[in-house]
């Protein structure tokens, strides 16, 4: 088809894709950057990706397209609620008509700020040094707060940037959902604490060679359905998914000799964000339906491979005498129930990273309250570290004896990723809702995860959720799968199911 | 300074540089495509480059960029013969005007051929089906002729296309010298054939574990002053180096477990060609003066210490005890003499890639004149299987038993890289003509050699050779600094000076 007879939706999906196209170049570049690059290549890889951040920024407010997209939206395809491309057109407007609000000027400067504030904030925590770190952090809360002054709407300045991550989710919705979350959890361990009981951890921490963990790896991501062939498992020292293309999503994990854990649940973890990834329509590349939903629900099946599925007895029930055959010396001698316990060991931490499942939400409390109230100016950059270890107090009952450990420990605000966070909690809350779904339509799981038969799963999810694409938010896409809003209760019972018995409480 | 107060001239080079920052990114593109990239990505990987293609080639064409120059180019600036800036203006006036003339429509097209034809080479040589691939091939060299005729200017069609390569460089002057190389290279060829004597080459084969050699390749890069630490060092199935920033040189060689030399000459060849890389001048990195001169300068380094240096026996005689070193059980019993007469094996062979020192400019030949018999339609695509195997037979001697190992060895043609070959000649060329020069103005090397000491040599080439970017031509470079213009006449000295002692002629 020649490009004049082009009808107006192919010319706005072309122009869509071309952007994708553009962008997907950002995560070859990040890829390498995080995997490959000397260290001396970073200040050249950073004016690599601030150019490119401008163009990409520049063709999503093209006013010859957002003209276009006006018309269509306006037009019969947008108005069928329930074709993909009706679908395309009200997404693609409603980013168009976002990113449009943001002048170039303050895009260029958030990267060129944002880049410089996490170098300061990686020499900040090496040094343990928050003061060297807050001009910066400043400037960074200043720059989110004038962007989000410009996208304006909702009810709140947090709303704007939420939005970014999870899409039409309300602040005030996400704070009651936790709030209701925060109440359960502080007793829950509370209980756990006061129970006594602990795992002998040190069975994880025996010598684990590393290139036999390596092949563990690999055999665990091939296992939960990660393809391989369509994507690739490095060494990294910060774990992360990154999709450089329909056919090209890969995964990198960091290993230590002295914690398999580490290793074990950053795969399954990592590859379940590649398995959302690869089960996307690959027909639908560089546009809303062939993208994941929202930050939450990508994480939602990060976590459901990594906690429902990869910290269950039945899991392992398959999965455990593998992992024994590949480290015979030290693992010969230690059973099924004792591995199962070590690795749903529980204790209140200070690193949210290494936080097991029961605590690791009431670290996401402590910064979604600290990034709001920041955002807002209701509490100061200078005051936050003490406001920081006040919540630590509050919610697990311990203090960070550092900055370093402490309000210094992630990088997401260095990186302007404020709103952020949330995302991670309603990621656990979306994945026990979800899989709690997948049992109700398919029967329990147990008796297939214990076979090895993950497959039913994985296409129950591929169909319910992954093709689903940015059809909806994730919100109501949740909603719709499970017949009701995200809550915390689908978490909470998944929970006491499983640590009541182990704790004995 | 605010971008209002520019000079015309800093205009000028913002543009100029930003264009290289984004040609930059293919650079990166490109690295991982070739050593990362899982083969299923291939489809989506071209698409990011096409597009790339054209946006590189709209900015470098663009009509206020072009004005700009236009105007500088008049001025005094652009007048001063020996000014940094005189130098660039007059180096970015020509690499606009030439790329003007080139219709977007035809950039386009030559991508897009180019990657079918890669595709179609690739099956054709794994299947020795040379009719498959002939009609890609010929479009190849039916787009190459109509941009040939698009770029016009020299007094013939492969001129415009060497101009690419190795700019300034006329077809004639290219022909001349080539042909009087040839006329020494076939006697001499045939008296080693005759002599009847043949180094032990089964030394190079014992088995040499893939890990040490890694280890070995990492050494003989430092010790011949590539910087690991503004590099890399990777394997790939194809040799090369790369740059993807000014701090961030890579290069990639392949390890076949029973040839040591594939190796060591590899990371030898690539590390030189790295050294010439990262001794740019890193101030001018994105324009002229921060650019290598030309194709065949580049190869003249990369030759330079994989022969000059590499196949020297006083290098060896410093690095060969640490190569035994690696290999105590496959190297213990061979002597110094021995390892040095087996890496300078000469005889005529069918694969390009493989060939000795000596008979390398004679497969180029080959290549050269038959280019230019296709391009200019002397010779049809369907005659050139027949016309390759009876050049091989006229200069060494031999034929190929098969296409896959004749007319289709090389990628190439299929990429549309025609009028490249003849460069990888003029490097033995112009890297005899440099050493012979250096050893004139520093005295004999052989001694510093032997000693490791190789620091002298490296920095009499930054200084004469890299840091002079893109100032002049390289067949200019290479007059002034060596007081006559290239010739065949130093490589010739050279090799008669190695090869007679070794094989008794």
């Amino acid at each position: 088809m020649s490009r004049s007879s082009e009808t107006l939706f192919d010319q706005v999906c072309r122009h869509a894709r071309q952007t994708s196209l553009l962008r997907s170049i950002e995560d070859v570049l990040g890829w390498d950057e995080q995997t490959k690059m000397p260290a001396a290549g970073a200040e050249h890889r950073a004016e690599q990706m601030a150019l490119l951040a401008g163009m990409i920024h520049q063709r999503r407010i093209d006013p010859d397209y957002g003209a276009r997209l006006a018309e269509l939206a306006e037009g019969p395809l947008a108005a069928d609620l329930y074709s993909d491309a009706g679908a395309t057109i009200r997404r693609l407007k409603r980013d168009f008509d976002k990113k449009a609000k943001l002048p170039v000027r303050l895009v260029e400067e958030l990267a060129r700020t944002t880049i410089l504030a996490q170098s300061a904030w990686l020499k900040a925590r090496a040094e343990d040094d928050y003061a060297s770190f807050a001009p910066l952090l400043e400037k960074v809360f200043d720059l989110k707060r004038e962007e989000a002054d410009a996208l304006g709407g909702g009810a709140c300045r947090y709303d704007a940037l939420l939005d970014d991550y999870e899409p039409e989710m309300r602040t005030e919705d996400m704070a009651a959902v936790l709030s209701a979350l925060r109440a359960e959890l502080v007793p829950l361990v509370e209980a756990i604490v006061a129970s006594g009981r602990r795992p002998d951890r040190s069975i994880l921490t025996r010598g684990f060679p590393i290139d036999r963990q390596k092949a563990l790896g690999r055999e665990l991501a091939e296992m939960i359905g990660y393809d391989l062939a369509r994507g690739r498992l490095d060494t990294t020292g910060h774990p992360f998914c990154t999709t450089l293309g329909p056919n090209d999503c890969r995964i990198a994990i960091r290993y230590h000799e002295r914690d398999l854990g580490s290793a074990v649940f950053g795969v399954l973890h990592e590859a379940g964000h590649g398995i959302y990834e690869q089960g996307l329509r690959t027909d639908q590349y560089g546009l809303p339906l062939g993208e994941a939903a929202s930050l939450g629900l990508h994480e939602s099946q990060s976590r459901l491979w990594e906690n429902l599925v990869g910290r269950s007895r039945a899991f392992w029930q398959f999965a455990y005498p593998k992992v024994q055959s590949h480290f015979p010396d030290a693992l010969a001698d230690v059973s099924l129930d004792d591995f199962h316990f070590a690795v749903n060991d529980v204790r209140p931490s200070l690193v949210r990273v290494e936080a097991d499942e029961v605590t690791y939400n009431l670290h996401i409390l402590v910064r979604f309250e600290l990034e709001q109230a920041l955002l807002d100016g209701h509490l100061t950059v200078a005051d936050a570290p003490a406001a920081w270890n006040q919540k630590y107090r509050d919610y697990l009952g311990i203090v960070p004896p550092s900055d370093a450990g402490g309000i210094l420990q992630d990088i997401h605000w260095s990186a302007g990723l404020v709103g952020y966070f949330p995302t991670y909690a309603l990621g656990n809350l979306y994945a026990a809702q979800i899989f709690a779904q997948a049992e109700k339509e398919l029967g329990p799981l147990a008796a297939a995860m214990a076979a090895g038969r993950l497959r039913p799963l994985r296409d129950w999810l591929t169909a319910n959720v992954y093709r689903q694409g940015r059809r909806c938010s994730a919100g109501k896409l949740v909603e719709r799968l499970t017949g009701r809003p995200v809550s915390h209760d689908a978490l909470i019972q998944d929970l006491r199911t499983k640590y009541e018995p182990l704790y004995r409480l």
